[in-house]
């Protein structure tokens, strides 16, 4: 590691965060993928509280950045879309976190 | 405290994260000046790496949402402006470093 330098550069720049990943719907929904493996669309919809279009088009952001994939199925005769992070998902939230995690400030530092 | 509801709820929606306060460069804005205080106006150019339209632009956000004020004042008769939070400012984002918290997964837990 490099010595410390206190002052000379921001916490966080714009460019430590992801613009896909960093964006409030599509935060909210990769942390749900993250935590929970794998989600189906209409409980993602519920846990959001998002509109179908809203949701959809977000989604769509991240399985074209290879963030999200899904896999369709018939549950009871009914189609199912289940969504799941990639692996550079999983590295790209990672990534994300860390960079979130150092503008927070320090724990019981208040 | 409510008893624990595992998996009823995303860990974050949308609507927990402050939009004025999410915007990337306005994160960065603001979680530097959580950390320093008070930063003049070039520091802060200089230390997010922005451009005065993009800086100035997104200042004028956080000053309008009352989250960020400023002084003018003359050092060596050069004019210099210090910008810093409100105690508005300071809430808002102590409030969305708690969402923001809540979305990161727990240490060590990779």
């Amino acid at each position: 590691m490099a010595t410390k330098r206190p002052d000379t550069r921001a916490p966080v720049t714009p460019g430590d965060l992801d613009p896909v990943i960093h964006e409030r719907v599509r935060l909210s929904i990769v942390s749900t993928l993250a935590a929970r493996r794998q989600v189906d669309y209409l409980e993602l919809r519920t846990l959001l509280g998002l509109t179908d279009g809203n949701l959809a088009g977000h989604l769509r952001v991240l399985e074209r950045a290879r963030y999200v994939e899904f896999e369709k199925s018939f549950v009871e005769r009914k189609p199912r879309t289940t969504y799941r992070l990639t692996a550079a998902g999983r590295r790209a939230f990672q990534k994300h976190v860390e960079a979130l995690a150092a503008l927070l400030p320090p724990r019981g530092g208040r």
